[in-house]
């Protein structure tokens, strides 16, 4: 398979399946976190997901590789990213298995049926607009802050697209986590299980991975931290596991 | 200074200032929660704190040892535990900065006042009332279980008594973490600061340390993992540190 690469535009391998992925260093490219994400979810053979900003289609590729999950649908409201993320589904084969819908996250109930979803999944802005970098390229903005969406947008059209019981992995910032738990618990989404990421074992996390259930109770699995690097420029056994080298 | 033991009580060193703490066995005695909520939190030269829930008064204890707190209030229900917690407190001579009230924590305003403190402290029964281990001594369940108060008891009773920016020191269980956060917030009480405790890095961790601020923004720190064994049976030089040995 061949694959027209656009200007700036590289091939980077995903270690998995022979996946590969296309993305744009000057555009968005996708960071551990996804990664740890698609790590962390846990999918049965047979569901149905859905990744909220799909961007260049990062998390359904990585999770149509782990695990069996019936059909994966990707949504991105920015068109160039769409047309890269088709471009890589094609590219790895993926046709039958992933659907990349152009749209917005605040109307994916709309777009795409209430109760439709066994999963979500999402790596959604961590900023707020008015915080963090300025400056930046206006892709990398609406990927990276609450320009187009806010936490409180994805929370509310994932509890609608769910089954009930159906469960919404999520990969965010530390300093927001008790907005994060506030907001999930207003629309029926209860954390489950919370896996802080450190990048040394004596620093603070900068990521938080959380499951949340759909009208599930409120008893939460907090796990064991999750560290990035053993020693400086070494990374811990868990991360070689988790990207598959 | 001497004082009468009761059938069954005994000294315990705390390792500051040489204060003791009197307790017994057969009801309840302190654990490492109570020791890493003090070391938790921050109490600036002058404040009046109260502790809800107090037991034989540990907390007040180690607090007047570690701060400059000008006045530290514990309010306990069971009269056996407010007896011990008189007693610990005549004999480290600290009448005159810690009082110890028999009452009810779901009736703390009323008793103290509303708006009368800048901090409070706690280390509530964690369990569910018809959760864990039956067929305890009486002393020990009330301690450990929301018989006689909930946590939302405790959460609404420290926003009233709090003045306004006030803080709350929490040491609780992760499993109960989403509600927590949910009820703090409820009650106005924002997160801001949050530790977890594990017993080796590599476990999930068994207790949870929190600050929140009455009328604060959702903006929260976490901070590094506190790992309690460096290796099986040897503490780690914070819990060293902490302890004061």
């Amino acid at each position: 398979m061949t694959i027209d690469l656009k200007p700036g535009e590289r091939l980077d391998d995903l270690q998995r399946n022979h996946y590969q992925i296309i993305q744009n260093r000057e555009k968005f490219c996708f960071g551990m976190d996804a990664v740890l994400l698609s790590g962390f979810a846990r999918i049965r053979p047979g569901e149905k997901v859905l990744d909220l900003g799909t961007g260049t289609g990062i998390i359904p590729i990585l999770l149509a590789a782990k695990t069996q999950a019936a059909h994966l649908t990707g949504l991105e409201i920015q068109s160039e990213s769409v047309d890269m993320a088709r471009r890589s589904v094609k590219l790895n084969g993926l046709e039958e298995r992933i659907s990349i819908v152009e749209g917005d996250i605040k109307e994916a109930s709309g777009l795409l049926g209430k109760g439709m979803f066994d999963v979500v999944t999402s790596n959604p802005p961590y900023m707020i607009a008015h915080h963090g970098l300025t400056g930046e390229q206006e892709q990398k903005a609406i990927a990276r802050h609450e320009i187009l969406c806010t936490f409180e947008d994805v929370a509310r059209e994932t509890a609608r697209v769910l089954v009930p019981e159906g469960k919404f992995y999520l990969v965010h910032r530390p300093f927001r986590l008790a907005e994060i738990i506030r907001t999930l618990t207003d629309y029926g989404l209860e954390p489950k299980r919370m896996r802080l990421v450190h990048p040394f074992v004596e620093k603070e996390p900068n990521m938080v991975l959380l499951e949340a259930r759909k009208g599930g109770n409120s008893r939460i699995c907090v796990e064991p931290p999750l560290v990035v690097f053993r020693e400086p420029g070494v990374y811990s056994q868990e991360i070689y596991d988790t990207y598959g080298y």
